[in-house]
């Protein structure tokens, strides 16, 4: 058949959005579906039944990870993979993550309807834990994966209840057999939602990103001395929520200060013993440093670090610093990057060459294959929200994209 | 017999202290035991034995409060009534409060013992949740006794799990009969840690404060928009987090701006939905302001609220704000603070004459009838933490001081 005419069931995939959707809904129209809770087992659940629906070879590796392969018709050659993650933030959306596996199901389904043969095999993913809100850090299967994380230290992380990722993972029955170990893949493409205001400002549907910004992760500990708010004079004070008010302002000004394409976010903070007539004796917060600059980022970080050296010091509050993730820019396969642009301007889509400022599983897959990823509009520039929102058409819009990027990677000899 | 020889049981009051510091003892050498918890009910039933054992007259009223009476030679006149809580912040202290019932209970024994009789009667009272840390606000049960705060409201109190005040007074026995409700009081003292620095850097061993500081609380809430952080340029952000640190500062601010007698204090914060790479969406946080002068604290409170709304408005962050609960600067009765620094002089204890910062029960009953505070040294000014510390000699001079101010008051016809 001439497969340049295949297009995805639009209706189809908005279903599966829908009924992934129902699981873990929340009251306020999103999902929580954190990774390896109940919720995640049951979404895993409804994906593995769909991919043996198609009979698809099913595999599930150390870190949780899902793998249906379709063969090729050369199945000695390595496949194209495709897919993203299904579990959220806490509170998130209905379309991160899980739009990237429906829609990767879609192209799977489109396939199998129509008995489509390609010459390589294709190979839809599902990664576990892509988010890191359960258990820091995020992308961990991707990252075991492709060489960059332990698999033994990605078990041992925990959550907030001190329950550790390998024994999740082994409760929910997604401890898999396969090692999760790289192994030869043709090409790599991740369907997401753009989680950015740029499509929506610039009218456009579908988001080529020339590659991820870096990605850093600190944690910053601050020790002040707990008292009776009433008796103790001001002068004398080791307010530790103080300190890390400064702080926060500090990282709030960085961008500015450095200049450049550069984001600097403390999305988390505690305050113990967080009472109302005690001066808070500890305070934690998060640091979150990205830009397409690496180096950049990093001057970024000494430049923080001397301001919180200098706060701490005047206000008393020893400080214990964490570097504790550090993902490099990564820039997509440029080849694959111009055939998201090609294929949606073959598909009568309007498209753009951009940056994504995201980490996705995508950035781990770059250092093992030719990756790409392709992104539609998030209405409002909303994510990690409720609210979050893409309209069915571009839904459909980039499965189509999906569709044939794959058919083209998985017909080259 | 010559009352004026007569001396407390240090030892024995030491033993009572220590007994009552092993209910909710905490891994850090202090105690938490907060209001209408088990660990409070523990306490409330072993301090009602030990004033059964005394042959006091025990009410409990309807918010819990214990009272224990020992009849006077005329029992028509109004008592003299002497008392503290036995309620703790969480991870508190051995002494906080615990130490004036222990030292009024210490005072009862010594009269039991040598038979002492008083003109007037003498009650010993427990009153329910001074703390407020688990129900806001605090000094409840007082405030009730003194009809400055609602019963019916007080009940309908929640903690953070949604547990009404009410009902826990219930499910630990302690809602009684008797109507909360005040009732004639010759003279009022409260016995206290002083849980500052004063007497420690003075080198005094008692302190009788002319009055407690006015007390205000406020809760801010600001709303923000969630986004991932990543994709989100920092222009055209919402970030709640970043409002309440700059506002947090404003307040750690307002007592050098203001001049003169003021403390004020941001003691807790929450941050939504506190995952770190999202843009917080929203967050709350609290202000404490005490000053002897309730107009300076007033005004202190228009300058944050200017300061609070000049940040909302830059931030596109609205705000709510919560005037929680206001506390008037309480002097105490003169003749009685007198009395205290006399009897204080007349048992060879140096002494202060000074003010509380921290708020107590004795500011409401300051309100019924005439009041003075007992003040011992705190260890290197520390109170609300698990390190707090009074030394066992100073605990005995303040446990004697209360003895002979009640002796006197409730000679007097």
């Amino acid at each position: 058949m001439d497969t340049t005419l295949l297009r995805v069931n639009g209706k189809r995939l908005r279903a599966s959005l829908e009924q992934m959707a129902g699981i873990g809904a929340t009251p306020g129209g999103g999902v929580q579906r954190l990774a390896l809770s109940d919720e995640d087992q049951k979404a895993r659940d409804l994906l593995v039944s769909w991919l043996r629906d198609l009979d698809l070879g099913v595999t599930i590796d150390e870190m949780g990870s899902i793998f249906g392969r379709r063969p090729g018709r050369d199945d000695s050659l390595p496949p194209v993979m495709m897919g993203s993650h299904v579990d959220s933030q806490p509170k998130g959306g209905r379309f991160d993550g899980i739009l990237g596996v429906m829609g990767a199901l879609e192209v799977m389904r489109t396939l199998h309807e129509h008995q489509v043969r390609t010459e390589r095999p294709i190979v839809i993913v599902d990664w576990t834990n892509e988010e890191g809100s359960r258990f820091a850090p995020a992308m961990v299967a991707s990252g075991v994966w492709a060489g960059a994380l332990e698999r033994d230290w990605a078990y041992g992380r925990t959550d907030l209840n001190g329950k550790k990722q390998g024994e999740e993972l082994e409760r929910i029955g997604y401890k898999g057999k396969a090692p999760a170990k790289k192994w030869p893949v043709h090409a790599y493409y991740e369907y997401h939602i753009e989680q950015g205001p740029l499509l929506e400002r610039q009218g456009k549907t579908i988001g080529a990103p020339k590659g991820i910004l870096c990605l850093h992760w600190y944690d910053v500990y601050l020790t002040g001395e707990a008292n009776q708010v009433g008796p103790t004079p001001m002068e004398g004070r080791h307010d530790a929520l103080v300190a890390a008010a400064e702080m926060v302002l500090a990282v709030n000004r960085l961008p500015a200060r450095m200049g450049g394409n550069m984001v600097a976010t403390v999305g988390e903070v505690q305050c113990y013993p967080n009472s109302r007539n005690i001066i808070p004796d500890r305070a934690h917060f998060t640091v979150d440093i990205r830009s397409w600059d690496d180096e950049h980022a990093l001057k970024a970080w000494e430049l923080a670090k001397k301001d919180f050296q200098e706060i701490a010091a005047r206000q008393g509050t020893p400080m214990r610093l964490e570097e504790t993730w550090r993902v490099a820019h990564a820039p997509f396969n440029e080849k694959l990057v111009q055939r998201v642009l090609e294929t949606a301007g073959q598909l009568g889509c309007s498209s753009l060459h951009m940056v994504s400022g995201a980490g996705h599983d995508a950035s781990y897959l770059n250092q093992v294959c030719p990756t790409a990823m392709i992104f539609v509009p998030s209405i409002g520039g909303r994510s990690h929200v409720e609210v979050e929102n893409t309209s069915w058409e571009d839904c459909e819009a980039g499965a189509n994209v999906l569709l044939h990027c794959v058919l083209t990677s998985a017909g080259e000899r």
